[in-house]
């Protein structure tokens, strides 16, 4: 049997938008590898009825419930409140704790140099020292504590309360696991083993008719598939036991899609691209127009990239096309920025300005506006030359302009992956 | 009274956070736009029990309740078959719609030069057309039609059922708005406005000092505070009964912080530099280290850019500083590439090299390798240059690699709008 958890996400910053929760997604992975499943996920505001509901559904459907977030100083952090209420426990002061928290407030305080409202600050304190009674206590990272919260009434979930920066919830994440009230309520789980496969190329409906043409050799698998920026990702999630149906799932997808299936163990595209240049020595230099230094700035997202990436030239002008990549002003005037000839030549130019092994060129319509019945927006020319081979690629795109450059950088890798792997 | 509404994410992709959800923010905007209050929002993986629980939990607690994805052809796309079942409403066929989806299928599928099995697809087009009855139907943007689904009771929360492409749901959120069921649902609303201040360098605890200070003008104002990229976003929603509070609010930020007060009404800084830069009919040219391209990437990002942006220069290697941009090699060999002298030579050698009346350098060592006690990870020297000015930058940034570079291009843009604006 697999455990379940769900998750709490507290604020109205998340709620809205304005914030991105990294907390659930990062729980989500950590207790997948453990294998324990998340099966739902709740993010609600600051009122006290939203959060108690979302407590409710979440108690009633899963062996262990985890909240992040609420825990600050101020009045409208009421997530301790509400979990020792839904669960039926009464808060206590525990003077210890009080007095450690503001140590910690106190000694924050002089570090930072902040103005402080005494009454303020000590009120603050004694509300992050209120601890349900029969709860554990996980120690602060940042000045609240984290906590485990069992049903008063001896049977149902747990509830892990955590706060909301990262960094504080995660480094305390390692004594929420080691909870006993934790343990228990995750005891008997069985591993669940967790595989990607990725494609590029391949339309969903292909891989949907090899999965139902082998569905009877994929019992035990729970596959779901996603289309991402143009790469099909196919996830499946399994017990030990089920694993000759993933060996099967993968000869079935190696078989049916021997030229698109680029990635069986999960790799990125990024690690290939990064690996291929490393095996093989070679530095790369890019020379960008509509994507204006986005496929540089991918590159160097890896650590240790400086190792293959020695620079690039964002050429968004035309005459800059001129002038730093020495594309020829006459093609230019003929064929246009956005050509297969402009895209080459700004390839060649890259490697030759940069002295590098491999250049990639990039010029295209991005839009909303600079379209034309033969140029439409959404049409992209890309290039990758060494100095003996020359990839062209032609693309036409569709969505807005940031899906456009978007695309056009995952277009340009796995035109870099073919060069490497072949 | 404000409506409220509740949100269904379905999507294992979403809950495992392989994929962020775009769809939940833009909703949660709009609504709020209408004078709507997002309340929850749900997200679940493909688990029928999963959807089912969280469309019971919203419907009680909310006047509407949308989802979004889950109404793809295959069948783990299940929303449309599970509101149905919750709203007490058998699903139907509906034949025109399976004829118009058809089509659709069709074409699409040309266009695409895909090959097709055509048993799979009859019958993901039939799985499309099956509509619950006494609901109304949304016509397709993709292929899949929304729903807006009222209960067969008569009382309680109609179910708007929408696309997971966000292109696809936008398309199709004028049809929504407008249907009869969500029109009544929403009636007798209150319009709420909403203002957002941003602030770029004050401490988020001198702020609350000023809120709680002004804490009786601010009546009837719902004030969320947040720190995002170093940038304190202060938002406010109120009735417009209200708009004498909001004024009391902007007075008081505006008298408390007169030099980091940088958008009083919304405006991003991104917006800021671009005006800035057409009012002066100034162009603007790059030359990025650590940043590899994400500086002039997101100067691309906005339509209309080339009209300032002419272009940049990545120059990650040493040599290629010197090569591109004609960093004396005496500085890289005495002061090091990280230093404020190589950030100013690099704006100087972008607006030569580029033709711009505004440079931009940048250099720092982003981690996770590379620091040195006296360069540590997350040193960066910045600097913005035109042919009469020089605004040099040092900054200490937290944070892995990721967030280094990210939060050092929104360095950059708050200098570049210093020079703007002064």
């Amino acid at each position: 049997m697999v455990a379940r958890a769900g998750i709490v996400v507290t604020g109205t910053e998340v709620l809205t938008g304005r914030v991105t929760d990294r907390n659930g997604p990062w729980l989500a992975e950590e207790l997948r590898r453990r294998g324990v499943d998340v099966g739902q996920v709740v993010v609600v505001g600051d009122r006290p009825e939203d959060l108690r509901s979302a407590l409710e559904l979440l108690l009633a459907r899963h062996d262990l419930v985890l909240t992040t977030g609420g825990l600050g100083p101020t009045a409208d952090d009421l997530t301790a409140e509400v979990v020792a209420e839904v669960q039926g426990r009464t808060p206590r002061l525990v003077p210890e704790l009080e007095t450690e928290i503001a140590e910690i407030v106190e000694r924050l305080s002089a570090g930072r140099g902040w103005r402080r409202d005494p009454e303020a600050t000590a009120a603050g304190v004694r509300k992050q020292a209120m601890v349900p009674e029969g709860a554990s206590v996980l120690a602060p990272v940042g000045t609240a504590p984290g906590l485990v919260v069992p049903p008063a009434s001896g049977t149902g979930a747990p509830v892990v309360v955590l706060p909301g920066p990262p960094p504080e919830l995660q480094g305390m994440w390692q004594d929420a696991l080691a909870d006993a009230h934790v343990q228990r309520a995750l005891a008997g789980r069985e591993e669940l083993r967790q595989n990607t496969v990725r494609l590029w190329g391949t339309p969903e409906s292909e891989l949907a008719a090899t999965l139902r043409r082998h569905d009877d050799e994929l019992v035990g698998l729970e596959v779901t598939t996603c289309l991402r920026q143009g790469e099909l990702e196919v996830v499946s999630r399994y017990a030990p036991a089920a694993a000759p149906a993933q060996e099967a799932l993968l000869a079935a997808l190696r078989a049916d899609f021997p030229d698109t299936l680029f990635s069986p163990e999960g790799e990125t595209v990024d690690e290939l691209v990064a690996t291929g240049l490393l095996d093989r020595g070679w530095t790369i230099g890019t020379a960008e127009s509509c994507t204006a230094g986005l496929l540089a700035g991918r590159l160097a997202d890896r650590p240790g990239s400086s190792a293959y990436l020695l620079g690039g030239l964002v050429t968004y002008a035309d005459h800059v096309k001129h002038d730093l990549l020495d594309v020829p002003q006459e093609l230019l005037d003929t064929v246009g920025a956005v050509s297969a000839e402009v895209a080459r030549a700004m390839a060649d130019g890259a490697r030759a300005r940069l002295g590098t092994d491999v250049g990639v060129g990039i010029t295209g319509v991005a839009g909303p506006g600079g379209g034309t019945p033969d140029k439409p927006v959404g049409l992209v020319h890309l290039c990758v030359t060494t100095a003996d081979r020359v990839l062209p690629l032609r693309v036409q795109l569709g969505g807005d302009r940031a899906a456009v450059r978007e695309r056009t950088v995952v277009v340009a890798l796995h035109l870099l992956r073919e060069l490497l792997v072949s």
